[in-house]
């Protein structure tokens, strides 16, 4: 008979696996998003859509493997961090799931007009290219739990909104052209994106929760401020 | 010495009674959130604002509270399920408080003018009226866990949905008097309403879980056709 320490490896190499694979499709899902949204590709848009379901059956199932870890092992101190913290990224990262199917959901509407005007893609090509960037540092930080790597993606998060904020100057200003469905549009993919980002560094701090033990999801001065550009125009 | 079932009812009753505080604190800012949106209520607003600190500390503390009791007296069966509902539930709860958090700001940006134009004022003040008393049902919840309201708090929010999709049919209209920025604006405060509205249900369904051992997160069908709502002008 398997030592007990045996089999909780085990399991819990098999939801390290599954969240490494959720990492993966959440991956693909923002980069075919980006792809239906700026080139108008109507078949990424609904791969992106059909997608979301595998991502939300993943986070099910690493949510009931944790469940019964923690009923069958009780594990404590950094076991117990890491069971904690794969119940929590697996429910962050079926968020940014879904905020990449909102994305492809406005792109899939509007085709096969662009949903943006031109005047303002290039800030989205911007923000695709960060995200996208993003959650394929999360993959790596997902294995390598590099302590350098979660503060960039924590500290990093400013220059996504700092991006984000342009768009409200470009629809105040007199170069905007969309019409007002395109600005609804706008707004709302621009606030995905920038939410994409949040879920992001909280995925950071979560894994830093696992190295350090010391859960490091509120700095409050930062959030509020980061939380008040959000709603500034 | 104590009976280590009766140190862990007593913890548990403990983080319970800081969940209901929490609950409580939710519904305070999101009952001030509305007086601030509707009534350029400025202290209103700051008064959301700056306790918001306070429901953030109420999730780390409960978080770490949580990740004791599992390590001390590892729990199985409906009580782990507790335990892991009030882990998520807490940060559920936090979500919703920067939500509210998020309105009062906007409020706040714009005084002394409303954020809203009038044609658009009434569609609010259903919101409001909606996620005040959701937030208030949820109270209830906590301590009820009455499965009957809980399926009432899940099936409810389509009457969210269905408010909120009205501001974009508002905004495309030729009654729409709105500047750009108050576009901006209508735009994120109905996508911050429509997310508490999400949030209650996430909560509904953690609660239910309890109840019932089975985790009601997902009804795919549902939840795609009521997030393809949201992003429909």
């Amino acid at each position: 008979m398997k030592h007990m320490r045996v089999i909780f490896n085990e399991e819990l190499n098999q939801v390290a696996d599954d969240l490494d694979h959720m990492a993966h499709r959440v991956h693909t899902a923002i980069e075919g998003a980006g792809q239906a949204l700026l080139h108008q590709d109507i078949d990424a848009a609904q791969q992106v859509i059909d997608g979301d379901l595998e991502i939300d059956a993943l986070e099910t199932s690493i949510i009931n493997q944790c469940v019964q870890l923690l009923a069958k092992q009780g594990p404590v101190a950094t076991d117990l961090r890491v069971v904690v913290s794969t119940l929590r990224l697996a429910s962050t990262f079926e968020r940014m799931g879904d905020l990449a199917r909102h994305v492809a959901e406005i792109a899939r509407r509007t085709y096969p007009q662009p949903a943006l005007p031109a005047e303002i893609t290039n800030i989205f090509v911007r923000m695709q290219a960060f995200v996208s960037n993003v959650s394929e540092q999360l993959i790596t930080m997902l294995s390598s739990k590099d302590e350098a790597l979660i503060e960039r993606i924590i500290t990093g998060d400013d220059q996504l909104d700092d991006i984000h904020r342009q768009i409200f100057t470009i629809i105040n200003s007199d170069a905007w052209t969309g019409s007002k469905q395109q600005t609804i549009d706008t707004v709302l993919l621009g606030r995905f994106y920038e939410r994409f980002g949040d879920h992001a560094v909280s995925a950071a701090r979560r894994v830093g929760y696992i190295v350090s033990g010391f859960d490091p999801t509120k700095e409050p001065q930062n959030m509020h401020s980061a939380h008040e550009d959000t709603v500034l125009g």
